[in-house]
C-alpha cells in the first residue's frame, strides 16, 4: 500500500545545506560550505578528562533518567553564568536544556503557533530554523537583511500587513548565513515594534560567544522587560556540537507547555551530554577558553579574507564579519549564484553554499556563503584561486 | 502581554507518572511509580571503560556534527544485530537512530498524521506515547486489553468505524501498563487487519529483550511482507535510559520524510551516546548482558510477586508478568484506584501508578500500576504490606 504523508512533511525537503555534505564527504573536495566549527577551536582534552571524572563519580546520574526540564544542577549554572553576563536577570525566565538549540527553534514554534501562523525571519536566514517552522504549518516570511541587521521599515511594513504573527525570529550576531550583526539601534526598534505589534522574539545566538573584532552589543534579551523575548543558545559551537545541547530562556508563564513539548519530543536530553556542559561551566575556565576560540576564528577569518581580496573587486563583494563562522559573497553583475556554485564543486572540487538555500522564498539569488571555520590556510588559497579562475 | 499557546499544545497536562516522580523524588517514599530500570541490570562498569576508550580513539567523531539517520556503524551494526534475530529482513527497512524511543513515536506521528487524524492504541496504553500523539492534534481512539494483547473483535470494530485512522500503536511485549503479552495468534490477526484496513502499525518493543519466563514470541515486524509496520526499539532498558538512544526500522519509502522531520527536530542524536551504544554492541557480549539482564528482573518480578500473594484474593488481582517491568493490579470490587493511590503515597509513603493515568479517554479505573524494577526487596515487603493495611 502507498503511505499517507502529512500534509506538514509531504512538502518539505531536505536541507540543501546537508545535501552539500554529499560532496564535502568527497575528500578531494575542498569545503567551505557546512557549518561546522573549527576543530582546533574545541576543548577535546578538557572534555576527554571531564568525560573520565564523569564516569568515576557521577555515573549513576549519567545513565538515569533525569527530569524533561534538564540536568537540575546544569541549569542552575547556566542560571548563574547567564546572570553573571550583560546585565540579565535570569532570575525573571525559566531555563530549560534542549538537544541543541535546533530543538529551541523546533518547539518554540510547536509550543507558539498553530497552522497558517506567521512567523518574520530575516532575509536571508538559518535555513535549519526555517525548514523546522515550515513543517509546522507556518508561513514564514522574509524581511532583507542589511549590513547593520534587518531592515527595520519593512519590518514595520510586515507586521502591519502579515496575519497572526507569533514571532520574529532574528540571528542578532554573526548572522548565518550573512555574518552581519544587528546594531543596538535596530535591536532595540526590533523590541520596541515586538512590543508594539504584540509579537514574541525568539533571539537565536549561537555564535555570540565567538566575536574576534569590534564591540560587544547586548543581545536583545537584555532589554526584555515585558516578558517577548525568547533567547536560544547552544554549546555547539563553542564545547562541541555532537554532544547536542543548547538551551532556551523565556517568560515563566510559557514554562507548562515548553515542558510538556520536550517531554513529547524526547523525554529529556541526553544526561552525559549534560554533564559534560556542566562540568566544563563550572570547573573551567570558561571566558579562557572563549578567548582562545575567538582567537582561532580570527586568524582564520584573516585568512580567508587575505585571499578574497585577490579577487577582481568589480565582480564580486563579500561581508567582513566581526565574529562567528560566515562570510557572504555577492556577485556584482547580479548572477544567480547556483549555476556557478554547482561548477564550482563539480569542475574544481571546491564547495560553497549558493545564497538560494537561505531565502525564505525561493529563488534566485546573486549571494554564497562561505564558512572560514573549517578550511585550511592551504585550502583556502586553493579554494579562493579557484573562484577567481571560475570569475 | 498575554503569550498566545498553540491549540496542539494548550490543552496538553504535563504526564502523570512525571508528576509522581515528584512524590518518588523524596527520600522517604518506597516508590513503586516510575519506569525506570532496575539499577543493577545497567552495564555501569562496561559503559564506564567503553566511554574511556571513546574518549581516546574516537572523540573527534563524539565532538563533531553527524548525519541525521544517525552514526553510520551503528546503523550498520543494528541491521546487523536484527538481522540476525527472528528471521527480521532487515535490509527490507531503513534504519534511523533517535534520541530515545520516545522521539520515535513523536517522529512516526509527525510524519503520519495531520490534525484530526485517527490513531486506534491499545487501552490503557503507554502515556508518553499518547501524549505525544495528541500533541499533533490527534485523536486516540482505545481499544480495550485482554491477558493476551489487544481485544482483536473490538478493534475491527474501531477500523470499521473510525475515520482516517493513520496507525494502530501496539506493544506487543510487557506491555506498559499491563505487562500483558501479545499472543502470535493476535499479533498475526492486528497485521491482517491492519492491511485489510490500509492501515500502518507502529510496534512499540522496548521491554523484548526483558522476557525471563516463557517463550519468546516473533515481534510483529517479522511478519512485515508488505512493508506497513514501523518498529521502536530502545537501549533505555538494556543499557540505559539516560543516554537517550531509541531507533526505529521502517518501509525504505518513508526515508526521506522521516529524515527530514529528524532534521527539523535535533539534527541528530549525541553521537557521543550513539558510540556508546554501538561499541557495546559490537564489542561486549550482548547476549550475555540480556542474559544477565533478565535473570534480574525474573528475581525481582518473583519478589514482589511473592509479597503480592499474601494480598487477600477476593478483594486484589494482579498480572504475572512473563517479561518486562510492570505488574497491573485490580481492584476486584470495581472501585476507583485514584484515591486510593493518593492516600497510599500521602499516608503510607508508597508510590504506585493509578490506571487512570493510562488510558485513552479520562474515567475511573480499578487498576494500578506497580513496577518490580527500581525497589529492593525490603521496600516490596514495606510496600506491599501498607498497600495491605490499606485494603
Amino acid at each position: 500500500m502507498s503511505i499517507y504523508i502529512s500534509k506538514k512533511m509531504s512538502g518539505m525537503k531536505p536541507s540543501a545545506i546537508r545535501e552539500f555534505f554529499k560532496y564535502a564527504a568527497d575528500p578531494q573536495v575542498i569545503s567551505m560550505a557546512a557549518g561546522n566549527p573549527a576543530p582546533d577551536s574545541l576543548p577535546v582534552k578538557a572534555i576527554s578528562r571531564l568525560t573520565a571524572q564523569i564516569m568515576e563519580q557521577e555515573i549513576d546520574a549519567a545513565l538515569r533518567y533525569s527530569i524533561s526540564e534538564g540536568h537540575t544542577p546544569l541549569r542552575e549554572s547556566l542560571k548563574a553564568y547567564l546572570g553573571g553576563q550583560d546585565a540579565y536577570d535570569s532570575d525573571r525566565d525559566e531555563v530549560i536544556v534542549f538537544s541543541g538549540s535546533q530543538q529551541c527553534m523546533d518547539i518554540a514554534c510547536r509550543v507558539l503557533c498553530d497552522p497558517g501562523d506567521t512567523i518574520i525571519c530575516e532575509d536571508p536566514s538559518f535555513i535549519g530554523s526555517v525548514n523546522a517552522f515550515r513543517s509546522w504549518g507556518v508561513n514564514v516570511v522574509g524581511v532583507p537583511m542589511q549590513e547593520d541587521g534587518i531592515d527595520i521599515e519593512k519590518l514595520e511594513r510586515a507586521l502591519k500587513t502579515e496575519q497572526k504573527v507569533r514571532f520574529l525570529y532574528l540571528i542578532p550576531n554573526f548572522q548565518n548565513p550573512t555574518g552581519y550583526t544587528m546594531s543596538a539601534q535596530k535591536r532595540a526598534e526590533c523590541y520596541r515594534l515586538a512590543k508594539q505589534y504584540g509579537v514574541l522574539i525568539l533571539e537565536d545566538d549561537p555564535y555570540g560567544d565567538l566575536r574576534f573584532s569590534g564591540e560587544h552589543i547586548l543581545p536583545i534579551k537584555c532589554l526584555d522587560k515585558d516578558g517577548i523575548v525568547l533567547y536560544a543558545r547552544s554549546f555547539s559551537k563553542t564545547l562541541a556540537p555532537g554532544l547536542r545541547v543548547g538551551y532556551l530562556c523565556f517568560p515563566k508563564e510559557m514554562a507548562g507547555p515548553v515542558t510538556v513539548a520536550k517531554q513529547c519530543a524526547d523525554v529529556h536530553t541526553s544526561v552525559l551530554a549534560q554533564l559534560i556542559c556542566n562540568k566544563f561551566l563550572t570547573e573551567e575556565d570558561m571566558a579562557a577558553h572563549l578567548r582562545e576560540v575567538a582567537s582561532v576564528y580570527r586568524r582564520k577569518c584573516g585568512e580567508l579574507l587575505a585571499e578574497l581580496d585577490k579577487l577582481p573587486a568589480e565582480k564580486i563583494s563579500f561581508s567582513r564579519p566581526q565574529g562567528g563562522m560566515f562570510i557572504w559573497a555577492t556577485f556584482k553583475d547580479g548572477r544567480d549564484a547556483g549555476e556557478f556554485c554547482m561548477r564550482l564543486v563539480q569542475e574544481k572540487k571546491v564547495a560553497v553554499v549558493p545564497g538560494s538555500a537561505f531565502l525564505a522564498q525561493p529563488g534566485p539569488s546573486p549571494y554564497f556563503r562561505m564558512t572560514f571555520a573549517t578550511p585550511t590556510q592551504e585550502q583556502m588559497v586553493k579554494g579562493i584561486a579557484a573562484i577567481g579562475e571560475m570569475l
